[in-house]
Parts: C-alpha cells; sequence; structure tokens
C-alpha cells in the first residue's frame, strides 16, 4: 500500500510526464501533411492488441520440450509458426539451409592427478519443475564447434581467459603451454576463452560458471531463487564468429543446397583445441587441487577456497568426439506488402531454436514478436496499408552461430543491398528496462517511440523510466547534469550475439537490437532450468513486458513501414562518430603513457622495490614509445559529416514544417536514405576478417560479443600495430566521407522532393 | 638468481640513490658547527648494533606462553623487561595502575530457530604449532567491556555495522529494534558495531570474522598459510575508546591507588548490550539460516551462501557473564637523563601486553624497542652523552583499552606538559613497508631518518622504498607527477588504536607510530594463532624488520635527543592543515550537493522509477538543504600559519648555516618548540568528548581508530549539525591562531639565541 502511494504521488507532481502527451499532438517525424493523425490513430489500435495470455500460452507450447537446430520438436515448432502468420493473413514459408552443426557423442573430464573426481557433466531434473526431466531430447552440456580431442596435462587456471589475464600469468612467470587451461565464464564471448588458450599453447580449456558471477553469490539459486544451481551448465556456441558467423561451411553465401562448402578442416571459425563448459560443483575440485602461487585478487571468485593459479598439482583428463553433421535450419519468413513502396522492405526478427527448452531465450522475445504479427495481420484486416513491405522473420539456428539469420542475408545479399530499409531484432526478454543498441540514424526515432509506451509497472513511458533509471546510476553532480542536458538517451552500439550482426555488420542495414530486463536476475542462461517453469515464477510471470516489446517494436515497424520518408535522424549519427574518434585520440594517448610509465617502472626500479621477493615476479620487457597518431584525416571527416547531418535536418524540417504537395513522391529520398548506412561499408572488410565490412562497429577480435566502434583503427591501437592503425585512419576518413557525401544526397532529394 | 640480477641493474642505474649519500655529508637539520658529524657517527655505531638473533631469542621467551593482562606470565615478563632495562644500564621501575579488566565467566550462544545449532567457540590447537595448545591459560574469545546479558531475538545481518549500513537497512524496511545484529569485522573499529547496534534497537550483538576479509578468499589458512582458519577468532576490547581510553573508572586520572573510580554503572565507556566475537566456522550456520532480502552486492563475504539480510527466522540465544574484577598493569619505565636537557624528554614506547601469546602483537615491536635500548646502553657505555633525557616505556594492558600509556600520561600529566619533547611508538611489526604516521612538525625529520636507514630486502632506504611503492600503486599521470614533485612523504594521520592516543589526543606531544608491514598477510590478529611458529614461519622470520625498526625508531629517538635545537617544521603542519580545510570545504559542498540530490531523486520520482515492485524500498525523506558554512575564519588561519611557518624556517636555516656561539643556549628554543604541539589542545575539548583535546586529530566518534582530522568541525558536517560546525569552525580558527603564535614566539626565540 505504502508503496503505491508513494508512486502517485510521484506521477501527479512530475512535470516531465506532459512531454508524451504533447508530443503525441504534434506531428510525427516523416509523417507529412494529415499522415501524422492517421498514423496515431492506427499505431494506438496496434498498440492495443497484443495479448499476454497469448503470449504465456505460446510460450507454453513452444518452450514445452527440448528444440534444439535439428530436433524434431525445433521442425514441429517451425511448422507450427508458419500456420500462425498465415492464419493471421502473412505471405509465409519456410526457407531452409543446411548448416555444419556438431553433436556431443562422447565427453570425458577427469582429473588424474593428485586424487581422482570424474566430473558429473549433467544437470539433474528438478523436482517440481516438470520439463527440467526430459533428458533423452536435451542436448548434453557442450560448447559447439569445440574440435574432437583426447588431452591430458596440467591444469591452469586464468579467470576470465582474457588478454590481460595472460599478461597477469606473464608477470607470475606462469605459462600455459602444454596445460589445460581453466577459465570461467564472463567479460568476454566464451569462443575468445578457447582462442586465447591455443595463442597461448594451451591443449584444452575448461569454462566454468563461477557462483560469484552466475550463482549463489547473487542470489537463491534454483528452484529456490533464480540463480544457477550447482550443477547447472552454460551451453554455447565457441565458433570463431569474430571471424564471420554463420555456417563455418559456407562463408560469406547462403547455406542452400548448390553452395559450396568447404571441408572441414578448413573451416576457419571452428576452434583449435578442445574445449567444455562446466559446472561450479564441478569444478570445485579441480580448482582446489590446484597448488602454485595465489590467485591476484580479481581472479578470485566466490568458491569457498583459496584460488590458486597452478600449474598441477591437478592433472586433467579431457577427451569429446563430437557428431560432425549437416542439419537443417528453418528460417520462418511471412511477408505483408507496401502499398506506395512495395520494394522497400522493413525487416524484425527474433529465433526460435534454444539450446534446450529455452523459454527465457528465445522464446520470451518470440512470443513478443508473434503477438506484433497477430496485431499487425489484424490492422491490416481493417484496412491499414503500410506504405513500405513488412518482413516477419523467425529465424532458426541462433544458438549455434546465428546460422539462421546470417545464411538468409547471405542468400538475399543483392535484394537486401536495394531494399531494405531497416532491421529491427529482439532475443531474450524479462521484466525491467529498455534496452536499445543500434544505428545511431535511428536514434531519434527509437527515442520518439520509448516516449511514447508506457511501463507496466510504473505508469510511465519507458523512455522516461530509462532515462530515470539512468540517473539514479549517475555518481557525480557532472555526469547527472551532462545526462539532464541530452535530448535523446545514446544508442548502445551494437557488438554481436544474435541476429542483427549479418545485417548491421556485413550487409549495411540500419539496425535496432531491443529488449526488456534488468530486474529479474537469473542464472539458467543456456541450462535446462530456461524453461517455462523458471520463467513464470521468476522473469516476467504476467508477459507484461512481453507486451510491452509487442508495442515498442511493432510501433518502431509501424512507423518505418507508414512514414512518407523514413524518420532517420544524422545529427545522433554525427554525434556519435564525434565521439568514436575523440575515443580514440584519448586510447592512443592512454597507449603511450601507458608504455612511457611501464618503462619507467622497470628503469626507476618502480617494479623493483614494490614487489615482495619471496613471491617471483617477471617483470615486462621495456617497450619502444610510439610516436603519436594523425587523427586530423578522421576529425575532418566528423566536420563533414556534421555538415551534412545539418543539412539533412534543414531539409527535414522544412518538408515537415510545410505541406508537400499531394502525390508527391519521396522514392528517390528513400533510396538515398536507404544507402546511407551502406555507405558504411567497406567492401575490403576489416583487416583480418572480410566478412565485416561496417567501419563503425563490429565485436571486438579479443572480446567476441562486446562491441568495438571504428574497429580497424581501435584494434590496431590496441594491438599495438601502429602503421596498420595509421593506414586504417585513411580508410575511415574515406569511409565517413563517402557516408557524409550519401546524407547530402538524400538531403538535396528531400529538398527536391519536397518543393 | 634472475631476481637478484634485476635488483643489481636498477641500484646501479637509478640517479636517484646519490640523494641520501649526499644528505649523510650534509649537516643534519637541527645539529649546529661540528655536532652534525658527531651525531652521524654516533647513529652509524647505534645501528650495526640490534642483533636480530636476539630479538627471535626474545620473542621466544616473551610469546611463550599467553600474557594478558593479569596474567601470571604477564607479570614473569614485566619482571624480565625490568631485569633487561637495569643491565642494560637504565634506571628502571615498574609503574603499576589498578583497572578495570573483565574476563569470561559464562559464555553461551546457540541458535534456538529455524534448528539448534550450539555455536563452538573455540579456537582449536593446530599440530605443528606448540604454544596453540595452552588453552588453560588462553583468555576465551570474548569483546573485553561487553556487559553481561541474556537475550534470545531474531538475529539481522547489518554487514559491517557502520552507519551507511544502518541506512541501508532503513531504505530495505528492516529495523534491528528487539533484534540481535551480526556484523562482520571491518570497515570501523570493533567498539563501533555493538554501540550503532544499540543506538539502533539492538539488544545483543555478534562479530565474526568473514573469509572475503580475513580467511580462506585473501590465502591459504593456517597451517597451511597466514591466514585465519575457519574457527579462529578476533578477541579484542569495544570498550568506547571514541569518549575516553585508559580504565573506564578513572577518566582523566591515573588510575593509582588513591584514585577516587566510579562505580561500573557510571562508566561511560562499556558497551550498552552484550557482544561476542565468532568464527566464521560458527557464524555460517547463522547466516545461512537467515531469510529476508538478499544483501546488497557489497555485503556479501566469502562464504558459499547466498547472503540475506533477515530478520529471522535465524534467532539467536546469547548469554555472557564476566567477572569484573581490578587487575594491575604494570608499565615498565626505563630512563637514560640528558646531558644538557635534563629535563626535556623523548619518548618512546611499545606494548607488551597481548590477547594470547601475541607474537605479532605487540611482541614484533618489543623486541625491537628493546634492541634500541640495549643499543642505547651501549653507546652511553662508550661515552655517548643524548642531551636530552630519554624515556624508553613497555607498556603493560594496550589491548584491553590502551590502559597502560593512557593511566601514565593521566598521572603524569602536569610534567608532560613542561617536560616531554615527543613520543615515538610502535605496535605490531612484519616484513615490508615503512609505515609512519604522526605530527606533521615531525614530517621532515621522519623523512631524513627514513632516506638514511636501508631496506634489507632491496638494498635501497626505507624511504625511496616507500616512495617507489607509492608511485606502484597510482593510476594515473596526473598523481604520478603530483607523487614525485613532493619533497617529503606525508605522514598518515594519528587516529587511535595504539598507545600513542594519550600523548597526542590527551597530552598535546608530538608522536609518532612507526612499523614495517604490508607483505606478509594474515589472519591471526588477536587468536591463539599469533604466537612465534606463525611469526617465524609467515612474517618476519629472519627479523630483517625487527632490525630496521630498531634502526628507524632509535636514529629517530637520538636526533630528536641529541640536536641542539630540536628538528621540527612548520612547513609540513601548516600545508597538512591548508590540506585538512580545503577537504572541510569539499566536504560542506558534497553534503549540500547529496541533500539536493536526494531531494531531487525523491521529487522527480527518480527512486520511484528505478526500484524493483516486488522487492520492498522505503525511500528516505526530504532534508532541508543547508546554507554553506563560512570557512573564512580557517582560511585565514591557515595563512597565518602559513606565514609563521615561513618565519621559523627562516630563523632555522640562518642558524644552520651560520656557526652558533659556542656555548649558545637553546633553552628557551626549545621550550618555546615544544609548546607547539600543546598549543592544538583546546581545553574544553571535542563536543561531547572532553578527554580528547587535539584540534587537529582524533579517531571518529563512528570510526573508532580510523582518523578525524579537525574533528570538532568535520564530525558536526558529517552529523549534519551545522550550527554546532560553525561554532567549532571559530574555535578551531582560534586555537589555529594560537598555534601560529607559538610558532611566531619559536621563531623569535631562535633569532635571539642564534645571534
Amino acid at each position: 500500500m505504502r508503496r503505491i502511494a508513494f508512486l502517485l504521488v510521484v506521477i501527479l507532481c512530475s512535470p516531465l510526464l506532459t512531454v508524451g502527451q504533447q508530443e503525441e499532438q504534434a506531428k510525427l517525424a516523416g509523417f507529412f501533411g494529415n499522415s501524422s493523425a492517421d498514423e496515431q490513430a492506427w499505431e494506438q489500435k496496434f498498440q492495443a492488441i497484443p495479448s499476454p495470455d497469448n503470449m504465456i500460452a505460446d510460450m507454453k507450447l513452444l518452450a514445452a520440450r527440448p528444440h534444439h537446430v535439428g530436433s524434431p520438436y525445433d521442425e514441429k515448432n517451425s511448422e507450427w509458426l508458419l500456420a500462425q502468420y498465415k492464419k493471421w493473413g502473412w505471405d509465409a514459408h519456410i526457407e531452409t539451409f543446411q548448416v555444419l552443426f556438431p553433436t556431443p557423442k562422447l565427453r570425458v573430464l577427469e582429473m588424474v592427478a593428485p586424487t581422482r573426481f570424474v566430473a558429473q557433466l549433467r544437470e539433474p531434473p528438478v523436482p517440481g519443475d516438470p520439463t527440467s526431466s526430459q533428458q533423452s531430447e536435451q542436448l548434453p552440456t557442450y560448447n559447439a564447434y569445440s574440435p574432437d580431442g583426447d588431452v591430458t596435462a596440467p591444469l591452469v587456471y586464468a579467470n576470465y581467459g582474457v588478454p590481460e589475464d595472460y599478461d597477469q600469468l606473464a608477470r607470475m612467470g606462469i605459462s600455459v603451454k602444454g596445460a589445460i587451461v581453466i577459465t570461467r565464464y564472463g567479460h568476454s564471448w566464451r569462443g575468445i576463452k578457447p582462442k586465447l588458450a591455443y595463442e597461448h599453447g594451451a591443449i584444452g580449456c575448461l569454462i566454468y560458471s563461477d557462483p560469484r558471477d552466475d550463482g549463489y553469490y547473487e542470489g537463491d539459486v534454483f528452484p529456490k531463487g533464480p540463480w544457477r544451481p550447482s550443477q547447472g551448465v552454460q551451453r554455447g556456441s565457441v565458433v570463431k564468429m569474430e571471424l564471420y558467423p554463420g555456417d563455418p561451411l559456407t562463408p560469406g553465401v547462403g547455406a542452400d543446397a548448390h553452395a559450396k562448402r568447404l571441408p572441414i578442416k578448413e573451416a576457419k571459425t571452428i576452434e583449435d583445441i578442445p574445449v567444455m563448459p562446466i559446472s561450479y560443483g564441478d569444478a570445485l575440485p579441480l580448482l582446489k587441487a590446484l597448488g602454485g602461487p595465489v590467485a591476484p585478487s580479481d581472479w578470485r571468485g566466490a568458491l569457498p577456497i583459496t584460488y590458486h593459479v597452478g600449474p598441477g598439482p591437478a592433472k586433467v583428463h579431457l577427451k569429446l568426439q563430437f557428431n560432425w553433421d549437416l542439419k537443417p535450419v528453418r528460417d520462418v519468413i511471412a511477408k505483408l506488402p507496401g502499398s506506395t513502396y512495395a520494394d522497400e522492405w522493413v525487416i524484425r526478427g527474433n529465433h526460435y531454436d534454444g539450446w534446450v527448452n529455452g523459454a527465457e531465450d528465445p522464446i520470451a522475445g518470440q512470443v513478443a514478436l508473434l503477438e506484433e504479427a497477430r496485431s499487425l495481420g489484424q490492422l491490416y484486416q481493417q484496412g491499414w496499408r503500410p506504405k513500405r513491405t513488412i518482413i516477419y522473420c523467425s529465424w532458426d539456428g541462433e544458438e549455434p552461430g546465428l546460422l539462421g539469420s546470417t545464411e538468409w542475408v547471405e542468400e538475399h545479399g543483392d535484394e537486401l543491398a536495394t531494399h531494405a530499409v531497416a532491421y529491427i531484432n529482439s532475443d531474450t526478454n524479462g521484466r525491467g528496462y529498455l534496452q536499445a543498441e543500434g544505428s545511431h540514424s535511428l536514434e531519434s526515432l527509437v527515442n520518439n517511440v520509448a516516449d511514447e509506451i508506457q511501463d507496466p509497472e510504473k505508469g510511465i513511458s519507458v523512455g522516461k523510466r530509462r532515462q530515470l533509471a539512468a540517473l539514479a546510476r549517475t555518481e557525480s553532480p557532472e555526469e547527472r547534469q551532462k545526462l539532464e542536458s541530452q535530448k535523446n538517451f545514446i544508442l548502445g552500439d551494437l557488438g554481436s550475439g544474435s541476429d542483427y550482426s549479418a545485417f548491421i555488420d556485413h550487409a549495411g542495414i540500419a539496425s535496432i537490437d531491443y529488449g526488456f530486463g534488468g530486474e529479474a536476475g537469473g542464472g539458467i542462461y543456456h541450462s535446462i532450468y530456461d524453461d517455462f517453469y523458471w520463467y513464470s515464477h521468476f522473469d516476467d510471470p504476467t508477459e507484461a513486458y512481453g507486451r510491452t516489446l509487442s508495442q515498442t517494436a511493432g510501433t518502431t515497424i509501424m512507423r518505418l513501414a507508414d512514414s512518407d520518408v523514413p524518420p532517420l535522424d544524422f545529427t545522433g549519427l554525427s554525434d556519435a562518430v564525434g565521439r568514436f574518434v575523440s575515443e580514440l585520440e584519448k586510447l592512443d594517448k592512454s597507449e603511450i603513457n601507458e608504455i612511457q610509465w611501464q618503462n619507467k617502472e622497470i628503469q626507476d626500479g618502480i617494479f623493483a622495490a614494490s614487489t615482495d621477493p619471496t613471491k617471483k615476479f617477471v617483470p615486462p620487457a621495456t617497450e619502444e614509445v610510439p610516436s603519436p597518431l594523425d587523427f586530423s584525416p578522421l576529425d575532418d571527416a566528423v566536420k563533414n559529416l556534421k555538415q551534412a547531418a545539418g543539412h539533412y535536418q534543414s531539409a527535414f524540417d522544412k518538408v515537415q514544417e510545410g505541406t508537400p504537395a499531394s502525390g508527391a513522391s519521396f522514392q528517390t529520398v528513400d533510396q538515398d536514405l536507404i544507402s546511407t548506412e551502406r555507405a558504411l561499408l567497406y567492401q575490403e572488410g576489416l583487416p583480418g576478417r572480410p566478412w565485416y565490412r561496417h567501419e563503425l562497429v563490429a565485436p571486438g577480435i579479443y572480446t567476441g560479443y562486446g562491441v568495438k566502434t571504428i574497429p580497424a583503427v581501435r584494434e590496431a591501437i590496441e594491438q599495438k600495430n601502429w602503421s596498420q592503425a595509421a593506414d586504417q585512419i585513411t580508410i575511415v576518413a574515406g569511409v565517413l566521407q563517402k557516408e557524409a557525401d550519401s546524407i547530402n544526397a538524400a538531403a538535396s532529394a528531400l529538398e527536391s522532393a519536397g518543393q
């Protein structure tokens, strides 16, 4: 009672709450003349339709049995999805690809010294959770795209297995050469861990979930609470997605019946050493048996032991064999035709395959997408006609490596280059705050939508809640002031880890990734416990946030499909590029400072004076201090980009303020707008990974999912490859100039069309 | 081999290492004419004498049996110490006080719901560690000055039990009224925990050592490593030392035979609710049985559980009874007479009583002090004659509440006010870095000494090592530059927790606290495992740092006793006061900012938007925003202080550069110098605690050991008592003006004497 009273006071008093209402009466960006009022009417109808009850029923059905790639239930789900789209009036079909998807044949992990211990490698069913006992259909715990292997070696603990951890091992004088490395999940995408272990000479790799990050430290474990129990394991792909996602055998082309396939041995994205995920229950005896130095303080987890690094005396035997079969992935593709610009495609997607029952990941997102499709179908029956073609995609095969979406984008590359306006993705979903990442040209649109959709818990808009929560997290008056002065919240940048990757990174299609979350913690990711029982007890039991995701993503789709001109905005984009460039300049300075400082630490005896002689310490070697990079080409490009953004903005405002001649066509404008994101591609791709062509964002070569902005330059600096950094500055500046030209062209076209 | 080679290179290359050598040839500060060379010769002789082998033998003897206040072995040690001083030519005696020192009669701790568990409350002997089995002589695990009590109540976990933790509990809507609070050791002096628990309505308090802070998380536990084992307990006093230390029954006067004693019920420093320390072995079942919300993330320790806050369902029964007896404390006091200024006393002290065998605390410090006394005795026999009287003190009764030193200072208050030049303290000691806290008028002296004493591990001076280690810890180029630009390292400020307290806080005697440490971690503090076995395996087995402490403290004593004018310097002092004042100004601003921000968080709905409705959250009430305080009186005082410091410095330099007439007397100068620290006292004391009279430093009323600088103002601001803060600004400014006058007087006296 108290809480509710308190909230009411806030709602009644806050002057900011009227903003959304005022905007509703104002014209929507990109809608000219009367079209704005029409759009608002249709959007309101739309937002009333998505039904939480339907979502609960759909989740129960789709997550009823394990449904990984190639499983009978995954196929059954695809047929059911197809039938739904058709029932709702969509033009739907299944598009099938044949992809390499290894599954376990043999898994052995045992400690052979100093004592013997055989790992359980099995998640026990939980009484009361009905689907956790479907053991015959569950994929065993494993990392997909580990190679076969049979290795026995001393164990070394390498923390999260990220580059800095290997630096730290070097300082301790510890090598992983010939060892099996045990790392914990977190701080990088899992595929980075065996890759780095291999690069440093290890012959095997284990990845476990430490209870500090994902277990009892965070909260009560399942089934008492939502967190990972002792034997819970995070399955997952370790395919080298940072080189290219999708089928390892068909890089760059759709894995259709005619595709040329690489021999497995030549597939560059399969790992080099055997790797397996384990539970903290299985990890405890291994870590407890380690000797050697005590682990640095930020390496220690929440197991009740003193963490040691090794090597040994724990010695481990790891044996893995897989079925290396091709399996079908079935993408369910559904269309509503555009009335005016049928050749302009607004695309929406969410995968439906799971590692096991996958209720949160991905069915929570899939059921929201389904309710959007049903609602849009209903509007269509009521006479609503989107100007542009809408394509809804239920992707298969996301879990092993974004297989379904990547193969589809590769298969339809040429069409997409011409037709795609934007791609809106979602994946997992839950109770909490709006999370939105994506192309900054869509930043303004996302903000407008977020200001209109109500948060189901708080009675304010999801945009407002996001803004207030960001304020709550600030730590200084300066941060607060900065945040409050921002007109729009800034979109996060897209790394990887969901189906937008091929759209943005390879095809240069402006993309958004939406999701709600952050309130319902949990540790069932990629385990048998990610099921309906868990979701309905611990995440979003009423599907209130499923409905909110439907409203948010569906409204975004409608706005893109219905507008006279898609409401793209390049101010956010040019601001973002300005930020990225100044971050690069700071990074270069700080790398130089760090090298200078490290040299000084060696030369002035700072290391020598501050180390304990009873503990081994190997100082780093002195390094040559590089000259500062010349960032002026990028600085110039940012200037031009800002000018172009201003040019487009004033053209757009002018058309928006006036009333364009009835029947005025904006088709050329649209084509120019569509090409602005394509202009950010560099056809030869990023250094060493040509599949990645976007010059503003890519997943990091040593972070995996984690984004790197202006990756060609940033990663060259991080890897201290100064000549490559200089070369890439020129290339990126050229691409940014192309982008400015492209925006200017759209502005001129708009000026002509609007007259 | 590798490490040694690396060090040699550093030593040979570093240009900074010649500084110490140059200084040795220069005149020592405070030594005029030829006296500098003489002093250096005597100091070099002195530094060669302290013997690590003697220290090992002395530690073996003094720590051979439990030797707490009132125990037979404590008395035996006092007699042995007396005999040593006498043997070395000192004029020594034992001065005895009768003090209240409660010891356990009955200790019961059991969980009575939801299941039954009886706490062990006992530290098991460790095979191989001979003294750990002397159980009949060991004091049981307890907190001295807990009252008797018998309480049964639900348990609440309150983290470290500091003020912010109770704020956090209030936000969660949890009251400790009528509950027993369990807190963990750390982040405040232990006596603060039951005090705050009581102030919030709790009826009992437990304090446990969490393995995160003091156990397996930090390193291997005893006897495999140095850290606290599962049943290890930190004994310790909870007397309200922040009101006054020493005997609770005789505040302000020596507890001699004639002292008037308060009835126990009127002693304000005894706690209000029963309190007991327990091991993490005993705490685990209690914490595991707690329900209620999950503890905030920074409340979670390293036990393998989800930390909950309660209250209950764990219900606990705590019953405690003590013997409330008077016990003797025997201070061993030894003098070497001064040749020129016999009425000026240079005092050195370290306690010898322990909680159990107390090898690290305090015997490691005591044996270093003993070797100083032996060495100075030897110099005396060789003809060395200190100008001033040197008094060495082996204190008894430090552990229960600084009893021996406080009663002695109170007993001799008038003499000390006239005669005391400075007090040099030490306590625990171990392998690692020089740690030095104290009066900033001694900062320059400490730096000079630290530049001359060699670090036994590194072949550089302990001052240089300290400086390089501080550089190693910096995190930004700005910090590094600042640190490198400092002429002297800055002394830490004295809080409480060792025998300097009565000297600095009550008597206004310039004080230093010395110790080495930081390399040998450990978790045996105040347990039966702090013994010779532990110390000789895990801390400073060769007593190399015992010797270094002797050299450092002994050289400081000699420099103070032998100099023509004590080498006090007021630049460091006035800089320090400038820092303190600007910190206060920042604190006032940030308090105002915080109140404004919190009001905004309530009014704008930031709390409302950023909380999870499934979790209870009680927002704070809005507060009135205070006006900024007027700091101009303090700013003016700082200016005057800086001027006075400059005045003294130029007078001092002039005398140092010239050659004063032979036989020139500096007695007036000395008297003026001695009074400069006394001038920092305010006779009415700090608000609410008149025993504390120093206006620059005091232990915090809500931190315990932790220092508060300019406490009268700082604590008023922290407690949002704005009118008191304003009043105290005036008082402190007055005291600082008195200090400036006192320094100017010394400068003028020096100018006259030096002519």
